[in-house]
């Protein structure tokens, strides 16, 4: 007997796994789109094709759907960056390539930026813990000789992520100064040049010096 | 006689520059709280205590208004940072510690790239035209050895606003990464260490080296 043909259509529900992650694509897309505060839980049921009561059921309330946004989210991109050493010559073009790519996460970041900015961060505590983890592996490769260890490794992340997620963040600034679209694959390409280069701050002096002379 | 003393009460109109101004700062604060598709021109009206009509008479639409408001804001911006060096071990310092007193500017351009994302920017042509001076200045600071000629203006720029605006921009992230807030004292004067130890990588290399020796 023939297997019957997938549908497209709504879900029905009889794949549990299947339907939360098809809920939590569309609640990205929502709050990407309207934030936080702006979303509808009905707009997310809607795009997918879910029952809003199969809703609440899977995830508590609209702040249980953002956190676990969230959360899949964060897991999805540290699962992207393993295996990436931590030489910022690659690093650096990886997350800015990811965050061309990565719109809506940088949108929910930017809501989140703007709504809450007095209010305590959505999932903070393991927020903070995976940072935590982060920061002990630039501790690492500090030790290691890929990062200066001149530089403290809170202010190295935030300038490393500045340096690689600002121009999606900001298209409208990246369009003024660079005259291309952030999407245009001229302009990111360029920027992986532009960065591949500029890994050279991050890098211990002593080890920007060997490369400069090892071309030579 | 004695002068009349000044008012806090309603703006009268009889000073026309006070009375633009007045609406000026109203709409900052206005466009930065709602962005340019949320604000309400009653609300700023309201704030800047004038009649509607008046704010009409002066400003047009929504849109004039914003506009206005971008050109006050970056004149202002450009008048500060007369005077400055072109070496970054100073301007990159200035620029930050610019932006954390200067949220309602980084929260104006956050909704823009979020609202405006797929239209035209509004006032594009004049902001681009700035922004080309800007670049010029770049170009004329590459040739005195102030700035490495290794990156391309465009870049280059990306790359020093992202550093000095970031952390403001995405207040959260900067307090997951380095467990302070953006306002706080102690973070800014860290950035800033930070910021002009990182100066070095737009340095020309001879220049960084000679840097490091003299130290030594």
């Amino acid at each position: 007997m023939a297997k019957p043909a997938k549908s497209n259509g709504a879900v029905t529900g009889r794949n549990p796994q299947r339907t939360r992650a098809r809920i939590l694509s569309a609640a990205l897309q929502e709050f990407a789109t309207n934030g936080f505060a702006g979303a509808r839980v009905d707009a997310i049921a809607r795009r997918a094709a879910i029952n809003k009561r199969m809703l609440y059921h899977y995830f508590g309330d609209k702040e249980g759907l953002f956190r676990a946004v969230l959360r899949r989210k964060i897991a999805e991109r540290q699962a992207w960056a393993e295996g990436l050493s931590g030489d910022p010559v690659e690093s650096l073009p990886f997350w800015f390539n990811l965050s061309c790519k990565d719109a809506d996460w940088i949108r929910l970041l930017e809501w989140e930026a703007l709504q809450e900015a007095h209010k305590k961060v959505i999932d903070g505590k393991s927020r903070r813990a995976l940072v935590m983890e982060v920061l002990d592996r630039i501790r690492k490769q500090q030790a290691l000789g890929y990062l200066s260890s001149e530089f403290e490794p809170g202010h190295l992340l935030l300038a490393m992520r500045s340096l690689t997620m600002f121009p999606m963040a900001f298209p409208q600034l990246t369009r003024l100064f660079t005259n291309r679209s952030v999407s245009d694959s001229h302009f990111q390409k360029q920027h992986v040049e532009f960065l591949k280069k500029f890994a050279a701050a991050f890098q211990p002096a002593g080890g920007r010096r060997n490369k400069t002379n090892s071309k030579n």
